[in-house]
């Protein structure tokens, strides 16, 4: 809700800020809660153990959807856990799959995630591909029978740790309309690139499509308007209401036919090219198992030139330094609002949630028996910072 | 100028079609006239031949050029050949120059184009790709000292002819506008992804901007408009006249951001890791040499799945049978476009070129003393078919 609709607890809110949480909560929808880093990642392993997921993994897959949020890539973080438990708990996503590898060359890879989660799939493809790269130059690996994998670039920067290029891309159920449908023919496929200088960090992390269906999700959760030309409504038209685009699933392509097209390419890659499952053949509903097809590529720019770091950093420094059309909308390289979004973070020590996602996670805190999500602070309307 | 600018003049054009030339020629700017097929390959040919291109790359040079305006691609045909001639005789690109191979591995090769024309240096590079794919699964080539190497998916076709996926991309002068900048500080970036199947084929080839410089040019020869949100004047403001868009190139990156952070990753591909110039290093000015960078992937799918081609069949027939909102407008496919323009093309056997364009070419012959382009018909008025 827009603080014009209530002007009094807005005014309010804005006084009071975050307050320890009381009998209230929670609220009303809308409102958010902070909750501890450390809160977060302990409740995320404690549901992941109680499904079953071995140790190890549960370290992994924990980290994993924190830093989604730390980054500020909600869509990505918590919010997805309920849909990973709910996999586990159906055998969509198998707790103790190992992902194998089918067929190699000294450059590529084809491997299969026997349904593991996506994570797991993704982290031993990327590693896969920089050895590889590390020793023919590029690593190519494509993965079928994967899961969701969540954020791209948590695989393209597993790269980029190691002084590498990554480029990593996933398919995903049919929810983008191409131009001229009214209906979604594939899905809203991301591609994700990272590359490090010495004083720059390159983090491109996209959806095909204007927003991904997690931003929706995270809109609604926040009780927020979404702004025409994200979604459409069950009829096709576009909507501001997020309950309404959430209902059947259909965004809007980036830039128009050339997100869909770009889309299209990310499938041909990912789903055509690995043997997995690819536009509407991706089963929209989450009882049915999905078998998505990734690709990730490593790349290693000392094969090709020697002075990479200078360069990046020149390259990124010139267009950071454009001048802007008005000063207070400096240029951001991608990855910049991200790299705000954990200085945020790293300053409260403790991640924004809205009061709807923690109200889901008590409920599913007792049905798994857990200790429910204990909250920081909380205060009254969702304000976003950026 | 639009019809009902001119009704009567419209409607007698319609009534008229194309006739013989007569005197009048040129008549108007936005008129059109007809052109052969061959004739316009032989006076392309006859012009390079004038400058002192070998004949052997004065076959592979105009069947190019030729080819982007047979599938519609004007911007990059006829309409880029002043512009070759003039880099040629400048020395900006060399008329013997052959690429070379800096360094290789089994699956990637870095090549100097050594200032050779982009097709040439294309042509060699997507082939030394092809080869290392068929041997390693996937080619991987990027070229530094290479040339404006016109439409890009002339290369990845030329991977999918032998069976295989083409992936290309290509920087270029800086001419796009970053969100919130109103100046030019990277180039309208392109790619272009190729592969075939059996009844169908997958040709992507887009710019990274709404759309790229030479649709604007050619809209200022066939004396257009161009609608909004293509590109913007000097001053930064969006601009329906392509004579003021041209003169400083800025246009708007499709999609906002998203478009503006793929033109940077393949810059950082093409540029930054290839050893060529990148961003606004690239000079505008055409007295200057670019220097241009680009990047080559050719993938074999047998690598990975064995019914590749049925799978890409089913996937574009998948996405063609999507129902369309609209029964006038049907779902195309990427590439498809290009396709009914070849069929008008092999209809007429002969090209659609605008008087202003032909025009230009009558002093570029007369310069060269070469035998001007003759004219099969012509008529007033240009309408665009599709």
């Amino acid at each position: 809700m827009w603080p014009f609709f209530r002007p009094v607890q807005w005014l309010a809110s804005c006084l009071r800020g975050y307050h320890m949480p009381g009998k209230a909560f929670p609220q009303q929808r809308g409102d958010t809660s902070l909750v501890l880093v450390d809160e977060a990642r302990r409740f995320i392993q404690d549901c992941l153990m109680r499904v079953g997921v071995p140790a190890a993994k549960v370290r992994c897959i924990s980290e994993f959807l924190v830093v989604a949020d730390y980054r500020g890539n909600f869509g990505h973080g918590l919010n997805r856990l309920d849909v990973y438990l709910d996999d586990l708990q159906r055998g969509h996503a198998k707790v103790d799959a190992e992902p194998t590898i089918l067929s190699e060359t000294l450059a590529t890879a084809h491997v299969s995630g026997n349904s593991a989660l996506g994570v797991l799939v993704g982290n031993f493809c990327m590693d896969l591909a920089v050895q590889k790269a590390e020793g023919a130059g590029i690593g190519f690996v494509v993965a079928k029978e994967s899961h969701h994998f969540g954020m791209a670039s948590w695989y393209a920067f597993r790269a980029a740790l190691q002084g590498l290029a990554g480029l990593v891309m996933s398919n995903a159920a049919p929810t983008m309309m191409a131009p001229h449908t009214k209906s979604a023919s594939i899905g809203a496929n991301c591609l994700a690139f990272c590359v490090r200088g010495r004083d720059y960090h390159f983090v491109l992390d996209m959806a095909a499509s204007v927003r991904d269906i997690g931003a929706v999700e995270w809109a609604w959760a926040n009780d927020e308007y979404i702004p025409h030309g994200w979604a459409a409504n069950e009829a096709g038209f576009s909507t501001i209401f997020p309950n309404l685009a959430l209902r059947s699933p259909l965004l809007y392509p980036a830039g128009g036919h050339k997100g869909y097209c770009l889309s299209a390419m990310i499938d041909l890659l990912c789903g055509v090219l690995s043997g997995a499952q690819y536009a509407s053949h991706i089963p929209l509903d989450p009882r049915q198992p999905s078998n998505l097809g990734q690709v990730f590529i490593a790349l290693d720019p000392e094969f090709f030139v020697p002075n990479f770091m200078e360069r990046l950093d020149d390259f990124c420094g010139r267009i950071q330094d454009s001048k802007p059309a008005e000063e207070s909308q400096p240029i951001r390289l991608p990855g910049e609002l991200e790299r705000m979004h954990m200085n945020y973070v790293e300053d409260l020590r403790a991640l924004p949630y809205p009061n709807t996602l923690l109200t889901k996670y008590r409920d599913v805190a007792s049905k798994l028996c857990v200790k429910p999500i204990e909250l920081a602070f909380h205060r009254c309307q969702s304000k976003k910072s950026f």
